[in-house]
């Protein structure tokens, strides 16, 4: 496995970027995680906004910076909506991020994964278990843990990056981040960032957030990566997970103001 | 523009009435933002409550002290459901507050809010961008995000406040408060309260809450306002935005605490 | 009315338990409480996950270690996809846990509570005002507040459990655990917590991830009740509502991280 280490460069240049152009992301993401998403987001300087109803959420995703599709708590009528989302997306040339969140075991969201795959996403998300779920190379994890490591699904990631055409991120303990030719990774974080709902789906929205701006996509999604491990490793310093939660958006929110020191 | 800035003994005494009443509020809002709505109507004194079957919203509506219509995450069969619940609301007696969430740009909420502005309001919240779609007066923000200062939307929100019936409130660096006759300013705040999600949307709980109180409508609209912007600025000092949320919510229960002493 | 206080072990033990097994939650929950009802299960090392359409949902919970119905947000669609779920649980040896949210003067919710009874719970977690609905002896409190007291409805429990065949939980100021034969009290715990949305509805998801356990399922559900009551009074301690949260969090990962030790 041949991975290169992201320059930590990156991940200040990609906050002052982020700041700089305060992507507007449209989030179709799952019930669980809105309010956290919505405050990583806030913290980088992006601007989240959810916007569910079909028809809204193609006219919102043609003017949106960047769009994400989170499966974790997919109904029928939010697929519909989800479809629309990226087919209006992809006429307006809107960048999508897809977080793929359980796949393999439960239907509704495998079939509808499988094909989303196959309409152009910017990046693609997901822990271990997810992606090798979705790259056919196992039947999925527990649930939402995984139960394999990021680097046992790297071939699956670098498989899934030259099928889709997408930046493929798989975080774990190390997180992976190719396009199918390169591959970088990420170290850091905390153990206690698994112990606290939506860190991985909030990341997702950070991913697509960076896939609205300039630059290598790849090292883009990275440096998302980069930050939310960054802010993570400092977030745990003596707390629990209930004051990690806090901490961990002020973080995030102080690489934002570092930027305009 | 004429605007008499609201007497502080103002707020204090809606918050006495606030823990004295006890509102029951039947909040129908977004995915985003429930659990912030509810425990900043919590820290009040307040009770929220979530109601959204159709069928047991209109019942709920009834029953309740006020009612909240908030279009962030609307869908075809929400707003069926607010639409009954309105309708119930009207009949009781029960007095009921709009929050047009990023109305403008969006066909189904923008119809949506037309079609309740006619429906009888006690308030109208919304940021400057939003008061003017409302009005017609602009085509709306991007998004969320107000494009537009609270004092550029004053003469939409007197027009809406004439043509509704309602208390229009227009919050910003400066909230507005207005009857289309008599005009309200509430000043404080920080600029941190616009980098977590749902401080808007809360306060639309909370004018709700007030419009159930006894006295005059406007002013307990202005005490909302400003009991909302004194948490602010007290959560604010020296806070980044994660740790500004549960200071914030404790800022309120102390302004909901001093009544006791 | 005969109670035994639970034996302070039986806690300490139950926390060890959860950590050893690591039950995979099902929660079928409300939309105000998801956050807080995850991070809660994760603190104490359990693992959430929300499974909501009705296909996913009864292969879910055919493989979960638990599974919890709360009806906050009931809508049409929800309750059958709640019905698919406890048929595919029932036929998979899964408990499953109801949460009664409000049951009584609302008609989806309290015709849906109703026929849940008779469909075999592992446990029944209420106010007195639910319970006391939900066994026929009164109309429910006012929305989501009990308007009665624990022991008043420990008769209601004790029929509801015999009746049922569940373990049945009133919570109050005191807590009463009752499979109709047998009751447990369980004192502590702090006014806060009502001041505060979702402890109800996180302690729910605890008591079903505790019938997951082996051993008497009584003393699980009462020890369920004690570790949300202990981290209460903990977290309390000289905070207002914002910051008990994330210290509530920490109190109960501390009883987690305590059996490591």
């Amino acid at each position: 496995m041949q991975a290169d280490l992201l320059n930590s460069a990156h991940r200040t240049r990609t906050a002052h970027l982020l700041q700089q152009h305060a992507p507007l992301v449209h989030c179709m993401t799952n019930d669980v995680v809105q309010t956290f998403t919505a405050n990583v987001l806030l913290a980088l300087g992006a601007s989240p906004a959810m916007v569910i109803d079909a028809g809204e959420a193609a006219q919102f995703s043609a003017i949106a910076s960047a769009l994400l599709v989170n499966v974790g708590t997919l109904t029928q009528p939010r697929a519909q909506a989800m479809r629309a989302a990226v087919d209006a997306a992809n006429r307006a040339g809107t960048p999508w991020t897809l977080d793929p969140v359980a796949v393999g075991a439960l239907s509704l969201r495998s079939e509808f994964c499988r094909e989303l795959v196959h309409l152009h996403p910017a990046a693609i998300r997901g822990n271990a278990s997810e992606i090798m779920a979705l790259a056919g190379a196992s039947s999925g994890g527990r649930g939402v843990d995984s139960t394999d490591t990021a680097a046992a699904a790297l071939p699956a990631a670098q498989w899934l990056a030259r099928e889709s055409g997408a930046v493929v991120a798989v975080s774990g303990e190390v997180d992976y981040i190719t396009d199918g030719q390169q591959t970088l990774a990420v170290h850091g974080g905390s153990p206690l960032m698994t112990r606290v709902v939506g860190t991985g789906c909030a990341l997702s929205a950070v991913v697509a957030a960076c896939c609205a701006l300039p630059g290598e996509r790849l090292h883009n999604v990275a440096a998302a990566c980069a930050m939310m491990k960054h802010a993570g490793a400092q977030a745990a310093e003596g707390r629990g997970p209930g004051s990690f939660i806090p901490a961990f958006v002020d973080a995030l929110h102080a690489q934002h103001m570092e930027v305009n020191a």
